[in-house]
């Protein structure tokens, strides 16, 4: 009984919808068998025996959900942050994700990345690690362990990187991750799963992308990628695959974007409008990253756009594009990116607001994980705990307010009680 | 002995100009009579005897100097961020400044303020208060009770605001800024300097402009205020002030602008030529201030076209059109900022540097105070302990990328001592 059902009680935030942010003061929050009953302002008559978890007058938000993030680059964030994507990668991320092939290394520098996942607001994420199986596999234990809930890939490369990362063939590329795949069947975690992670159209043959498909179909996995982050990118992709109508299309081509199975695209910076459409047709996510954007000089997604058009749209922290895995951090990017994208680019669409920005870290990005994200009945119960007295104030804040706050300023000190899937952290 | 002279040993960085960062590992820092004697690989025999504290291998940095930040908007940073300038002064400024009337509603007030500036690694501010004298009096007292060194001024505002702020004419606002300086005078701060500050242009009449030069000449002080931050407010002075050249001549022409004394201005978001022209012919000091002008979306300022030109550039958090205190977060914004102006707006000016963003914090905005914001001899001694071992990573770190690093996330855990003139606050 007590493990069942459990009530947690304080100032309850959650998204309905992009523009509606629900708010119970002290109110109760219901979770039976790791599913949220409901949010009541009065406890109903046949809770009254339940145990209550009383956190005051703190906050109850959903966990957060990252829609993109590379593990292994966790070691270099907030580093080098002086190029373009392209430059970047060949200089920082391929020489640091090379070490991922020393299990030694990767236990060590994955350790740091999960401790700190642990400590945050973040419950649920999508995870690149490097073409390694093992090291992958050991980053899935050590996510398992820690009590999150992830979407993990080990990484496919066959060309245009650096020989000491590339996989040899499409075939090797393709048995690994087959390997890869059987490993994390038999090792029946609860909360990681395996996710198809081809990196992006420039490292991956038309061959490797015709063998991921068979892999896909095989085993029904959902898939992440890269798409139109950077102009030179976007350019590259059109060299590399002349036969394709937009960047998008060369993963439609062979069936690797969305059309049967669950993908998220990570950027969509510089979608075009057929690429809108077609992300749209085809179900695909957008995993928004405006830190990673903005560090990159990569530009400003149109995420007003990609909402009004009724995409699915989420917040990736893109460590270690983005310096950091705080998505509160990443909710105040995506509002002050949304704004200089107004002002110096196109005033047509309108700065994004706070029950958006919340709304895509929680509801938009957690429909990529089911019915996650939000407190309404159905719901998993990702649930954190903040609790802001560090952050003092002279005058009164309605809770709404209080939320503001800590998307602008909160860190791990603020992470009072973190709860995945009905399982409390801590 | 003792008191005059110390050193500190540890990895030691400063500008030496906006492209030049120094960087002495396990280096010694020798002190005397609160400035500095030198930065030394091996100490030299003179100074074999004296005291060393040895800070091992953290980072030793010059104190940090915010060139404009709002003492009594510290109540409300991270909130209400979704309005520009003017809307932004009538629904969340004004209500909130006009508390500090109450002199206990400010003590309760600056105390959050003053005590997380010393937490910082802040060591020299320019702070507006609000209109009230004694409620700036007690900002002062508080400051200098802390150990910062800090110029501030009382608010002038006799038009264009609410009632419940306004001073009743250029008459009483003067008189009350001369009492206000003989009561600053009375006090014999040792670190707390008085400031002029008129608003901005729309909030002072030509009558008090003129009354406020008598002041300053009279008293010798030296002047902050607001310049060209955004659209609808360099409209509002062109229709104020017909007379005026650009926003900047609004203020030469009462002799404002720093001909004659040191003088420093807020944003320059949108200075044109000619503005650009006159603050450098008047040795006007800019205070870049990224979070700001993105919160508020007024733009980004050409820092780069500043800093080529010759121009004294500094740094300003803006609380509270900055959510925060912290100038490293006001470093990594000026980088994105400039970024994102590069990619959205003008790719002629590139993006800044972590260089140029360490200088404008620490001797590019500490040249305001004389000399102050770098260890070269002679200046005076502002350092910063940091301790970056929070931050964990698998691979060895240069000193420069350790920087980096604090540039991108470091927080107030990270500050681990701190000396404001030779005398160590904690």
């Amino acid at each position: 009984m007590y493990e069942s059902i459990f009530i947690l009680k304080g100032n309850i935030v959650y998204s309905k919808s992009a523009s509606e942010l629900k708010v119970c003061e002290h109110g109760y929050l219901v979770c039976e068998n790791g599913e949220v009953r409901g949010v009541y302002q009065t406890l109903p008559f046949e809770y009254g025996g339940i145990p209550v978890t009383d956190y005051e007058d703190r906050l109850i938000i959903p966990g957060l959900v990252d829609l993109h993030v590379h593990a292994p680059q966790y070691s270099f964030r907030g580093l080098g942050m002086d190029m373009e994507l392209l430059e970047w990668l060949e200089t920082n991320t391929f020489p640091e994700e090379a070490k991922f092939q020393d299990l030694e290394y990767a236990a060590r520098a994955y350790k740091v990345f999960v401790e700190n996942m642990k400590k945050g607001a973040t419950t649920r994420a999508c995870i690149f690690a490097t073409v390694h199986r093992k090291a992958t596999l050991l980053l899935m234990d050590m996510l398992e362990e820690a009590g999150l809930s992830a979407m993990v890939g080990k990484v496919n490369m066959d060309r245009n990187c650096p020989d000491y990362l590339r996989e040899a063939s499409a075939v090797e590329s393709s048995a690994e991750t087959v390997e890869w795949i059987k490993d994390v069947l038999h090792k029946k975690y609860k909360h990681t799963r395996p996710i198809l992670t081809p990196r992006f159209t420039p490292s991956c043959t038309d061959e490797l992308m015709e063998k991921l498909k068979m892999v896909q179909m095989r085993y029904g996995l959902p898939l992440q990628s890269h798409l139109s982050e950077n102009p030179g990118e976007i350019a590259w992709v059109k060299e590399l695959c002349p036969w394709s109508d937009f960047y998008g299309d060369a993963y439609d081509k062979f069936g690797l974007f969305g059309a049967d199975c669950p993908t998220v695209m990570a950027h969509c910076v510089h979608s075009t409008e057929e690429e809108i459409t077609r992300m749209k047709e085809n179900d695909v996510f957008v995993a928004h990253c405006p830190e990673s954007n903005i560090n990159l000089s990569s530009g400003v997604a149109p995420v007003r756009r990609f909402l009004e058009e009724g995409l699915h749209v989420g917040i990736g922290s893109d460590v270690a594009g983005g310096s950091t895995e705080n998505l509160f951090a990443a909710m105040s990017h995506a509002i002050q990116a949304s704004k200089m994208r107004w002002r110096l680019m196109d005033d047509s669409l309108k700065p994004l607001t706070v029950e958006e920005v919340f709304y895509m870290a929680t509801k938009g990005g957690g429909e990529f994980f089911g019915k996650v994200g939000s407190f309404e009945p159905g719901y998993e119960l990702d649930a954190v705990i903040l609790d802001d007295s560090r952050l003092e104030h002279p005058q009164p804040l309605d809770v709404k307010k209080r939320l503001e706050r800590m998307i602008y300023f909160s860190d791990d000190r603020e992470i009072f009680a973190k709860y995945v899937r009905g399982k409390r952290l801590f």
